[in-house]
């Protein structure tokens, strides 16, 4: 994947990401690369054990932390959010505690509603094997429990802050979920599309495709129905009527060039149909 | 994170994933444990530029190459798609091409769709810089762009395989997005909530604590709602009676134990209100 552009508008705002007692500075490398690239800025370290500053997660962040605020550290989880006013712990276990259980998109959702609201929010993650203390847990507001495979469900400590910075930046995201993209070319108009299909109808009925008469409505209909559902560009169905007249050897209301069968057993289309 | 259940049903089916010309096998492996996260267990690979097998995608894959089947390798991209019948292709870089670009959740839609239908389908990944050629995304029926920080955008390949792996997991997943998970303590019955706020009452009013007698039932009001926000269990409704009689050193309806202000100024509560 490429694509970054640094004189593009830093974006990273939004909720702290809180790493409690992570063991590896690699894996704390990956949770900053995963942040910035989804927009987040503010990581909080409690009690790091692989040290702080940690060369292996300088290396594995791939730049990210060099272009973020350096992370805080913290002795306690309850001093790294002290200034939150949101917190959501993503957890696998289940805990024997009364709490709210939430996705990660519905706690996205969250944090994009407290983000609107100016409340400072953050997201809890625990430690690669042993996961969060239940105390830490009796501080968030929600836990967030990532859905996967029963199977094999266990998680990366990167993966789980990409999951959850995504769906941060998800949450937000204001892209279409679907468009078209394009050349700058426009979409042909529907006579254009008609003149095609004329062009087309003709060679078939040149070159005896139509074996049965009956058929020939439901058959042209068909293929109308495909061309217009690829919805060609003007240049795309004129590239069309060249592949047309290349294959078969004559051009559009021309002099034909061979292969002909019959001489003159049809008109050439007219522009109204 | 934790929570591997491997006597729990392995869920494998689902789009395969395409990796055309990937450099490194520490992503192949990041890629393939993203994948048996999300239920995804068909990797293909196309001209593995670090060779098949690799000792450096076992080791990052955390046990989940050896739980698939063996990826298949594939000399070409339209040989590793032959079979399938729907292809997304992941790209960061726009086209001068003709073609739909859609979120990855729009994509784990479709592909749900596939599934559904029995259709099968699969997912586009290029090399980690130079990403996909034009000629592979031509093969596609759609393309999907992963929304990222534009001011650094660059995605490792086993982040983009697990953020689509995700989709199209999360477009499966019918967990609630939010629910109250419990102890197995049913919540309190409201006549439970209400004998606490009688008791909370009964404190305040001995302490005094209702200075201006207007303001009091919109203070009862207000201390009420938050109660019921809380939506306590019964097992926490006597923890909270519990902790009203020790902070008033009094026990409910029973003999004051000292620092009564006013003797017999108020009735015990009674049952109905």
């Amino acid at each position: 994947m490429s694509g970054t552009n640094s004189a593009a508008r830093m974006i990273s705002q939004g909720p702290a990401v809180v790493l409690v007692a992570p063991q590896l500075g690699e894996n704390i490398g990956f949770a900053a690369r995963a942040m910035l690239n989804c927009g987040l800025g503010d990581l909080r370290l409690v009690r790091p054990r692989c040290g702080w500053p940690s060369p292996e997660a300088e290396a594995t962040s791939a730049g990210a932390l060099a272009r973020m605020e350096p992370p805080q550290v913290f002795d306690t989880t309850a001093e790294a959010v002290a200034d939150l006013r949101h917190i959501f712990a993503t957890t696998a276990r289940r805990r024997d505690m009364e709490h709210l259980v939430m996705t990660p998109a519905a706690a996205g959702r969250e944090l994009c509603k407290a983000y609107a609201a100016g409340e400072p929010s953050g997201l809890l993650f625990g430690a690669e094997r042993a996961g969060l203390e239940n105390d830490d847990v009796a501080l968030a507001d929600g836990v967030v429990t990532i859905p996967a495979n029963p199977a094999f469900s266990s998680l990366n400590l990167g993966q789980a802050v990409l999951i959850m910075a995504y769906e941060w930046l998800r949450a937000h995201d204001r892209t279409p979920t679907m468009v078209r993209s394009h050349t700058g070319e426009a979409p042909a108009t529907k006579g254009e599309v008609a003149a095609l299909m004329r062009h087309l109808e003709q060679e078939l009925d040149r070159a005896a495709f139509f074996k049965v008469p009956e058929n020939r409505p439901a058959m042209v209909r068909a293929l109308r129905t495909l061309l217009t559902r690829s919805a060609p560009t003007s240049q795309e169905v004129r590239t069309l009527h060249g592949v047309l007249t290349a294959i078969s050897g004559r051009r559009l209301g021309g002099l034909p060039r061979g292969r002909r069968r019959s001489q003159g057993r049809e008109r050439e289309p007219q522009a109204s149909d």
